[in-house]
């Protein structure tokens, strides 16, 4: 047991007593269709005066700590209304009363949707035996009230329990469906009777298991408990309630498949559904609060995977936070099966479908599948036509060459103030394009090709941030030549390179906040292009850049290695002398 | 530091390697209009290939580990695509580049949204010049792709900052904002100019301050830090960066005007700001992952008045799961602030207002404000006609002392098998329905009117389980003799309430799974309303319940306080001993 945990029992919470209230508040404060009954914490669509004359209408509610249940699923659709009790216990049952008053539709009745707990079902049904009562008092016919309880559990039942003998088996994030459905049914205009017999069917058909890696901290309480950090329970309730077996944790891919194994293999399961022969059903994969979506995801998949390899279509799959036990890591997965009959199935699907109007409910998007444009993803079909280029190549060689020259003294620069791995980085990259050019590889006639061609290599070839400046520049490169509608290499003078290597720095520049002074490789490759589309001078750019690469020596870093390590003196940017090198390469080979 | 935190470092995860592509399967799975590119892990609609033929195209992406983002925002309305990175880091300039090309719109053009992260910005922009590259390539007119860098963090800068010094700020949940406004723009039609106006616009207006109270957890990797149990960050990044200060715990309602007051004294926000004299802004709360919606909703009261504390108005509140940083127990608040010209401003809310249809983004719902029905909830105005009636008073004098007597034997019994408190429960039940008889204040002359009104007198009295049992009990009864026609107390003979009364168990038994048997007072009541309606004897009706409520003696508990201690012998059930004390009361004063 851990009792020290870092992150369980602190909460976003000034005084546990009003919580509920003033949470209930905000989600009413972001969801402008919503009104809030704070005494009797009641939340209600806001033209509940108006629908309760247009159609059946139909409430939840509970303990809080489930959000978005079930609150969040009030509005056109799904809920006319819900009633909150504090956290992890059932609303009295005035406060029921109240919402049940306010919710009542005279003309086409109410359903009231219970979980299965000992404190709603006595709560919610005295509260509909005390209106039955208040309109006793007032020669009205009987209300048209309906009720049903959810109890879609099947983590607390194993195959010797007597079902008779127990409290009965809990309601889960089925619950959520349930209200779908009679929600749907309400809004399309379904009598008293057709609402409460689709609830039914959703009760009877139900299944979830849930499954977390730990229980979840009270505001104001705390932990209750706490599983070892090797430990998942399975069968967890939604209040942290002990689940019915303790294990080992084991990973997604055999803990899912056996959450849905477990579901089938239940009793209540197997007898319910002894006779579905067509075993289509609804999957609805629930966070209980504090799961990573990003795992979601791969519950999902697992679930859909494992429903399907028990014989069972999921039809339509659902994936989100709808039931939670407020920040519980862990999740729950509810099979809806549905009706063997294809007419009410697609009955059944048409109500899943039918869209909701509420914070807590995602409509599934509905888009025509215009089919694949992978093709387009692979890029266009680019015909390179390498050529050979005598020029070209002797400076691909040369800047190699020496490249392999300063590599050494490039590498103990990095390793006094940096990572290290500078200098082979750009061998690696200088490496890759003297192999493509030796190999005739590069279309090196077209020089914008080429650069861009390079670029790629370089990519391949050098990967991390340096690569993909250099990468970056090159395509500027490539680009500005391209602008300037040079297609081969007879139109490029040194001044004409200058000028279009200032405009690959713009490009790199709209990429990186480095700039000349930073102490980064800019210092060596903005003074050569200054100077270079300034003077046409080769020389007087080679030295521009390698004055600029000293002066990283007196510089603070800024960007790059270097702003993590701790200044040195005297000691010049490695990435800056690692360009230099290539330069010195390019140069002494056009000086031959 | 906390090392042996029992949930941090648990996940539902196989393999670390696979999860993020397995996760954005499973997301497609649930998400019927989206595609995904398993290979490029690119996320798109299904109906791109139309889409992009109709509107201006745009996507995001990036480290993988902020669901929903980005994926889950890619629907009608929001992003065409969105290209994910592994957890925490950027996705490769090639996989950017497949989804560009995958998106683009030859016709339309495409916006790129980028978190100002330094990977991103360079993979990102990477993609882009490549994709440029290509074009140049095919002698084609330069591709009309438009970027955006998001960096609405205001949790990195310090008043004393040197804006041009730093890395700049980082891209939180106001990216979201961003494509919902652009996508919103490029849905209805706007030009590549105008969608990369408005998100450009939002881009300059949004700021985010995040707080969490702990890191998050890896896959595979673990917790990279921890904080102690009182402490949190405030200006935590959504990938574990600490944040710019650790704090001792705060109270919400502290820490929250906090936030809303640090965003609003940023040096960013100050510049943007100054001249905005309308202080207009679109506020949203995000959950960072594993914060319960019950606090989120406090949070977003909170946030929503310490806007407004601040002279800015929230038009709009969103509340939600946008911008994660994995399971993260934090929250960020993001004010986006609107144009001063009403024109402008309405422009940008119809943008925000617009319907997206994708599975992170919940519309607002809309609907008509139908007026309060806060009058229908506090019910009836039941006109309570209090009558005297000497045999119901003297019943129910003598049903109360006969309590007082037996309270100590139903106190004993409940000390040995239960919680203690049931004989004092009773007894404050029958002190309350003898105070009000004395008062006056039933309406003893109509039956049914009377048995409801003590039923409220009840739960008020008594409380929990065995108060509601007895409610649901009386209410029941109530609407049998109601149901009987039965308006004095003329008609009623003992045989009519024995027949009412088993109706009434009828009642009870729809909330309770208690039956003769399972040690209640049920052991007690079924027998006596039984044995009066069969044989109209009082006295038998009596012996019976007597009879019952020994029995419960050699009882397994299956109901009520006793399942939870253990079983002695020997011992009768509390709750059935007190309705007989009632029983022998009432039967007391009819003999008399």
């Amino acid at each position: 047991m851990a009792s020290s945990c870092s992150s369980d029992g602190k909460h976003f919470v000034s005084d546990p007593k009003t919580l509920v209230k003033n949470s209930l508040c905000g989600l009413a404060i972001a969801n402008p269709h919503l009104s809030f009954d704070e005494q009797q914490k009641v939340t209600f669509t806001k033209d509940l005066a108006d629908l309760r004359k247009k159609q059946v209408t139909l409430f939840c509610g509970g303990g809080s700590g489930h959000e978005p249940a079930h609150a969040g699923f009030v509005g056109h659709g799904m809920l006319t209304a819900a009633v909150s009790g504090h956290v992890f216990a059932s609303p009295t049952s005035s406060q029921v009363l109240s919402c049940l008053r306010r919710v009542y539709s005279e003309e086409h009745g109410t359903l009231v949707v219970i979980k299965n707990y000992t404190g709603d079902v006595l709560n919610f049904g005295r509260a509909v035996e005390r209106f039955k009562s208040e309109r006793v008092n007032h020669d009205q016919p009987l209300p048209k009230v309906a009720t049903v309880v959810v109890d879609d559990d099947v983590g607390v039942v194993n195959p010797n329990d007597d079902e008779e003998g127990g409290v009965g088996r809990r309601g889960l994030a089925a619950t959520v469906l349930v209200y779908k459905l009679a929600g749907a049914c309400a809004a399309a205009g379904g009598s008293l009777d057709q609402v409460k017999a689709v609830a039914e069917y959703a009760v009877s058909n139900s299944f979830t298991i849930g499954c977390a890696l730990n229980a979840a901290s009270v505001p104001g309480q705390g932990m209750p408990r706490s599983l070892d950090s090797d430990e998942m329970e399975i069968g967890m309730g939604i209040h942290n309630e002990p689940g019915f077996a303790t294990k080992k944790l084991q990973p997604a891919d055999v803990l899912v498949p056996d959450l849905v194994k477990h579901i089938v293999g239940s009793v209540p399961f197997q007898k319910t559904t002894s006779s579905n022969t067509k075993r289509r059903s609804v999957l609805l994969v629930n966070n209980l609060g504090a799961t990573s979506n990003l795992e979601m995801g791969l519950v999902t998949k697992l679930a859909t995977e494992s429903t399907r390899a028990q014989g069972i279509e999921p039809v339509r799959v659902f994936s989100g936070t709808y039931m939670t036990g407020l920040a519980m890591p862990g999740v729950s997965i509810t099979l809806l099966m549905l009706p063997d009959d294809d007419a009410q199935c697609t009955d059944m699907l048409n109500l899943i479908d039918a869209s909701a109007y509420c914070p807590g409910w995602t409509n599934h998007a509905h888009v025509v599948d215009a089919g694949s444009t992978d093709e387009a993803a692979q890029g266009p079909k680019i015909q390179i036509k390498p050529a050979s280029d005598p020029i070209w190549e002797h400076v691909i060689s040369e800047a190699y060459s020496s490249v392999v020259a300063e590599e050494p003294q490039v590498t103990l620069l990095d390793q006094l103030m940096g990572d290290g791995d500078c200098g082979h980085v750009l061998l690696s990259g200088a490496t890759a394009i003297r192999d493509a050019a030796q190999a005739t590889q590069l279309p090196l006639n077209d020089p914008a090709a080429a650069l861009a061609q390079i670029s790629s290599i370089v990519e391949d070839a050098m990967g991390g941030t340096s690569g993909i400046i250099y990468c970056l520049f090159l395509d500027g490169l490539a680009q500005q030549l391209r602008a300037l509608n040079i297609s081969d290499n007879s139109s490029l003078s040194p001044q004409v390179w200058g000028k279009a290597m200032l405009g690959a720095l713009d490009t790199l520049y709209q990429y990186t906040s480095a700039r000349p002074g930073h102490r980064t490789l800019i210092d060596a490759l903005h003074p050569f292009a200054l100077t270079l589309s300034e003077s046409g001078s080769l020389d007087a750019a080679l030295e521009a850049a390698e004055e600029g690469a000293r002066s990283t020596a007196q510089m603070q870093p800024k960007r790059g290695r270097a702003v993590y390590v701790q200044s040195k003196d005297n000691v010049a940017d490695a990435g800056a002398a690692g360009l230099v090198a290539v330069f010195k390469g390019i140069i002494s080979a056009l000086r031959q």
